[in-house]
């Protein structure tokens, strides 16, 4: 049984290391997260390899250690992070702990009010995505149309930073506490705000599933921007097909998201019992 | 001596299978699904490649053996299937004969009530295809506007779930026999249905002819959609152009999508003979 | 002296290697047309690589041992064609001189009918270019808008089939000398024509000359087409922007597109003295 | 042991260069050009990866020697180039120094005329970018609308050359200093310049800040066309969102451009302390 424990382990570590992840046994046995930090890397690795991070963009998770504790690589271009460059940063004033000589990220102020205003936030994204922008340009909202864009609401609000700014302040960016606790009021209880001119915010329980919601959010707005090139009366998804969180299985968009960043090789080692493969009687 | 034949026969078959040919001796030398599996798992690639399938989308054939019974992949990415994913439901029922521990697809109704109401489909394709899904958002019918677009009748047909789910239904997926049904009647007698917000159903006498028809679905949806954008009254194909599948020499299209999925070394090992090369008196 | 000839031989050589074109001591001496045909392999890798051919199209050179032949290869994928592909055929039907137990091009008769009725073109490319067909189904003409696109008249002329086949043809495709010369009246003493709903016809003076023209000529439908959605009265070149071959070097963009199709060890022996490097003082 | 220095330092060198970094020891230590011509070909790896330049356009610099010479590759395609292909020109007549044999580039007056009419400015890129073309083919002017876009003045110009090339002139480039000189007085003060049907020019205080513009010019293009597709009053920047070069970072993006072009070995050889990184406490 030790054996079957044994390989367990290390198929788990395989598929980590497929997904350019440290495995487990670098890390401390005792980090709580450990897992998200994992994650919060291959989010990293996917969401620029979907063309939704660019030159800017950050992806956070709240701490499992402590819920007033968010986690966030110092500033630095998406493409590169590693779990070297993470800090943790404090959700009450969205300031490092121990910012280990290294430079904050001087949006941190959009993660650090959004966790503090919604306790079931575990993950946030912020984006850059050209998928978005035309259409936060407009004076048309989001609308969910494509099947698995069904955690959106009817309408997606957009932030305008000019609400939020004063008539002295200058910028489109989320650079203080005000600017942040504004983004997340327009956010309110939704999964995703766009900002006008600048992207749009994504959050979710997990990484995973701010990241699968991330990707259907680019697909979902340019379904929307296209049908509505060719006529204005598109069709948008009624009550009766919006969904829970729970009626949307997003492992399969993550697995699939996170093998398109692997090369051939690693691809192949990815540990395929994940895809619904449960008691099988077969002899590899 | 007889594992060195061993040995060679199964280097020389993964050689086969590498450059897209058919793995005969791989395979059990009784089973009459031997080549539909490879050119399922074939199919897969070059859907994906060709990003008509993404996180979502499956593909399917009617087994040789039974006319009752199709096969599909269990539950996951489109992009990893291969042919140990593969399972065998029934027709009737859309049942799994054995589903050897695995989880089975949620939208396999699509299919078997499509191989019900159909005998002359072999293949059937679901895609989430964002070349299809403007154009379905509106109250235009796609038509064939392109050369190669010629199967297609002048108007396909779009789905509307909300006439098949009832007054309680949820959702947009096709998650039962009835819902299949109502999809199956909307494709009618027609290759092509486009589902609104949600991508299409394609099908074919082979798995060949579904996978080159999936394709010029989507450049014809695309060229369409950006003909209409230009003016509304584009010129649309006349009877005397649409074709029958016998007037259109899949064997092109479908090996040039396949080579598209092989890296250099692959794509040298094609059998070049099969693009109209025989008899020839050269000497290589 | 004899030794730089050498050094200019394998330097040469060397460009045509890395050009994925066999070196000139592969093929015979005496052989006119060898240079023709190192290009039109070149050209299939370009022509693929820029998405300008994909299942179908071809490009074919008028031979330079007889006017009357002209040299195209066997029906097959472009993205396949090497040397040992290509046949010869005549002008005057379009038929192989010596099929070599292969299959010809249903379509061959595009080639033979412009050949004949053109003696000034020496290369003809026909394509499914999904970069012209939304412009090919409206009433718009193609107009030169970009810098590089004045080797277009002031309106290129869109062949529709219809007008050729009679009242009892079938099919948008080319498939006899009758339609081929129909679809050479069109194109008249132009450069170009679009083929409504199919793609269309560039002839050049040289291989290089038609590949870099259909280059832009789909640089060029894009931008028209893009153009137009913003605004219909967009600035097209006058009389005096347009300019003759002479005008446009025609090797920088060739080179450019070839080397885009080669990898980075075959791009580092790219003979760089082509460039316009003459009578270097400098030592390497 | 002079010779094994001289080898490591070479090896050294271009490893550091392979992973994007200055190789100051290759260059003479007292040439005040050396990062300038890093700089250089790295702008143009960048830009070419970004589908900004093509078959055409170039990039230069002024010289840190001279404020009256700049430098500019030959005539050659902008994917090809290395710091072997770099010419002195004079800011006076936009004539080379010593051509050195080589052909120089015939719109080389664009950047000789700007250096001359604007001392401020450190490179200068000419581009036929895509993105910009449309646009500068109606009447509309482009207009700053995303965040990273705060650079650009309220209404960028666009030149016409028709009102600079006189009566008898022909042809849409700039291949004299009269032509420079009009489009130098088109760009007056600002950073970019749209050239109808032809690209744009953007200039910097240094090549990485026009390298930066140029590319979020391009997104700021795309994002403004889409956006006016979709509504003809889209939101533009006010005065409040612009800003001075001091207020942008481009460090950051600067970096995520250059390491896109490196293959993933040499991306693991960056440089990461550049990403402010600074006295940390930790060991590596």
């Amino acid at each position: 049984m030790r054996r079957t424990m044994a390989c367990f382990t290390f198929a788990f570590s395989l598929a980590l290391a497929a997904a350019g992840a440290p495995a487990r046994a670098q890390t401390s046995p005792v980090d709580p997260d450990a897992q998200r930090k994992d994650d919060l890397v291959a989010a990293y690795k996917i969401l620029v390899n979907e063309g939704i991070l660019d030159s800017f963009g950050h992806v956070t998770f709240r701490s499992a250690k402590d819920p007033n504790i968010f986690v966030m690589p110092r500033a630095m271009p998406p493409s590169l992070v590693t779990r070297d460059d993470l800090l943790e940063l404090r959700v009450s004033d969205s300031q490092p702990i121990d910012p280990k000589g290294r430079k904050v990220n001087g949006e941190r102020y959009i993660h650090g009010e959004i966790y503090k205003a919604r306790p079931d936030v575990m993950a946030v994204i912020h984006t850059h995505s050209q998928a978005v922008i035309p259409l936060s340009l407009t004076r048309f909202k989001m609308k969910p149309v494509v099947a698995q864009a069904g955690f959106l609401p009817p309408e997606t609000p957009t932030f305008e930073i000019r609400d939020a700014r004063g008539a002295d302040g200058r910028g489109m960016q989320v650079t203080d506490s005000s600017r942040g606790a504004a983004l997340a009021r327009t956010l309110a209880t939704y999964p995703v705000a766009l900002m006008r001119g600048h992207g749009d915010v994504v959050v979710g329980g997990s990484i995973k599933q701010a990241v699968v919601y991330a990707a259907y959010v680019d697909i979902n707005a340019r379904m929307q921007t296209q049908g509505m090139l060719l006529s204005p009366d598109i069709a948008t998804m009624d009550q009766a097909e919006l969904f829970t969180p729970e009626e949307f299985d997003i492992n399969r968009p993550w697995e699939h998201l996170k093998q398109k960043t692997l090369d051939e090789a690693s691809r192949a080692k990815i540990d395929r019992s994940q895809f619904g493969l449960e008691q099988t009687q077969e002899k590899k």
